[in-house]
């Protein structure tokens, strides 16, 4: 596998460009292919979400998005806005509206500026490029709260997957919002697409956000643009390396945060035991606010995983802190190490905090990725609205 | 129901005291009776939980409790330590150990402070007392990062039930510890009054604290010292009525509040939709920032709602704010009603923000309680170890 730079622009025939005004912000995404989707699991769908589950499986020419409101809980008005941002689309592209794709990012229960999405999407329009530079200038449209840009791009078999992300109010259970777009030039039918999708957003996205936790707009989409052959095992790799990558910087990128949690649990007598243990301690607000503190305060990661669901037993858990590179083992099966705080308190000045943890049951693992819990998250969110 | 003052020791035949000393504390109540327990779900549960969960039901004598060490993750070092604190108390008394009761709360993965503790059992035993400044006493002496004292007492039917509760890290799911010790004068079966205690801490503190999701400490003791007669059906009201005002007081004072939250869900398919909802709205990060914020950002409490996993259709929500007296009407139906954010937005300076939610749905209704995410929650939990 080899990492390329231009994130979606790096598979061949896709063409992109946004724009970004203020709070407000479009983008336009042209590239045709089968194309497959997984969303929100909230029971409040935001009208793109409720016309883009009717829509695919489908061949998709292009995606419109919008930032600065999310079109949520705005009845029959926003899906008809909803459909009319794809038609604007479609006019310029000559294409049946209902292939193109559309999403929104932005406060729920507001109308969509739609005078100013039809004053501006012939500029973003004319500004559709395959150069690498379009890729940043989709995802740069598409952030809210977001600092950094997201967009990753790897080959594997020949094979160019990319995509690009954006999702900053991290402190889950409550993203903001998560919007990714996935481009491919491999050849695969829809079953196949979805399937590796459902798979590669399980690992990672799903590992920042809980199914069932998701905000009302929580889109990802994946379009195969190309017709290059590959196996469904490789490709699988590809797209979980891709959806992986943007999860972490979507963990990194945490409204307010300063210091990246991964969190590795094994052991576990499941899989689905370590994605509980491992969700728990990286949503904990009491782990989240020990590591702002750079405080190995270990005993809540203990609770945490305690309260997970998950088999536990006290006796059988050992528990080491890292930076990724140094590593201090705090509990050793069930019994705590003496004398080793101190080693622990200075790897915690580090913006980069791993908690590793073995259950000592089973041989199931899972890692979760998430961010500290700062002032500056609850000043962001205090107000938002105003 | 009448309102009585002095805490547990409303409730004849009660004696209690504590001290507090930095971050150390100990409280001693004296009370005989038949006494039923509710104990955290956590699987990695502290000491003193295992040592009661084995003991109870019984008749109890006395409890003793600490704060400042949870005694939590102790290994066996830790149970001969929690079976120490309540023979010291049991040799004061004349009594067996077993029928002294035992709780802590403060730091995981430290053991007791015995030496502290045997010196200062004696100085308590000397304080006991049946009048008010006792109760006081016990409740300030278990306080951690509480910052109001937590008791009450009713009169039913001439039956008394007084409690004392602390807790205060308060951003569920992540209660740091809940103590309660609640005597009453009636006289009923463990059966009885562990099926009262089970009903009223599921509507109270269960809707502060998440089943499941509860620290390593959390305990509830229901003693009945006396001999008064009430029906099952009117202690039950006098129970939930004393469990639900310490629950209030643990919301109201959570770490770092400026305000106090309570959620009414009505219209629900059934009550545990109604719970699930309540839940939802009264845990989200961004409900609670936005409180912080006064800003009256509702899109992220119909969203709260929607991933519930309750039931929920967006055109029958009916949303209102309140500060207890003013209401205003957000969503009605479905609709959102225009022009009333000012109104909303001059409500949200109030201190007691109530969010009610119909869902349209059935007869569903619950309540849960909380308060809003600050600064000063992050600063309190960034250095708590330190």
């Amino acid at each position: 596998m080899k990492l390329l730079s231009g994130g979606i622009c790096a598979v061949r025939g896709v063409k992109a460009y946004g724009i970004k005004e203020g709070k407000k912000g479009l983008a336009i995404i042209v590239g045709k292919g089968n194309a497959a989707g997984v969303f929100t699991q909230n029971k409040i769908k935001a009208a793109p979400v409720i016309v883009m589950n009717e829509r695919l499986p489908c061949v998709m020419n292009a995606i419109i998005a919008n930032s600065g409101c999310a079109n949520a809980f705005t009845g029959e008005r926003g899906l008809e806005d909803a459909k009319r941002m794809s038609q604007l689309v479609a006019d310029e592209l000559d294409v049946n509206s209902k292939s193109v794709g559309v999403a929104s990012t932005g406060i729920i229960g507001h109308h969509v500026d739609m005078d100013w999405i039809e004053r501006h999407v012939k500029d973003v329009m004319n500004g559709l490029t395959s150069k690498s530079g379009g890729s940043e200038a989709a995802a740069r449209a598409i952030m809210t709260t977001d600092t950094i840009l997201k967009q990753v791009a790897v080959e594997v078999d020949g094979v160019r997957i990319g995509g690009i992300a954006k999702g900053s109010g991290m402190i889950e259970p409550n993203m903001n919002t998560v919007l990714v777009f996935i481009y491919t030039d491999a050849d695969f039918s829809y079953d196949v697409l979805y399937k590796c999708l459902r798979t590669a957003v399980d690992d990672s996205f799903n590992m920042v956000v809980v199914d069932g936790d998701a905000s009302t707009n929580d889109m990802v989409l994946l379009t195969a643009t190309g017709k290059k052959h590959i196996s469904d095992h490789h490709f699988q790799e590809g797209l979980n390396f891709v959806c992986t990558e943007l999860a972490k910087m979507i963990a990194r990128d945490g409204e307010g945060a300063t210091k990246f949690i991964e969190v590795d649990i094994s052991g576990a007598r499941s899989k689905d035991d370590a994605r509980k243990a491992a969700k728990a301690v990286v949503r904990s607000p009491l782990v989240k606010t020990a590591v702002y503190g750079e405080s190995p305060n270990w005993g809540r990661i203990v609770s945490a995983i305690g309260r997970s669901g998950a088999d536990v037993e006290a006796d059988k858990i050992t528990l080491e802190l890292s930076d990724g590179a140094n590593v201090v083992t705090l509990v050793k099966e069930g019994s705590i190490v003496e004398g080793v705080l101190d080693q622990a308190r200075a790897l915690m000045v580090r913006d980069i905090i791993v908690i590793k943890a073995d259950l000592g049951l089973g041989n199931g693992g899972a890692r979760a990725w998430g961010c500290d819990l700062t002032c500056d998250y609850v000043r962001i969110n205090a107000k938002y609205m105003t």
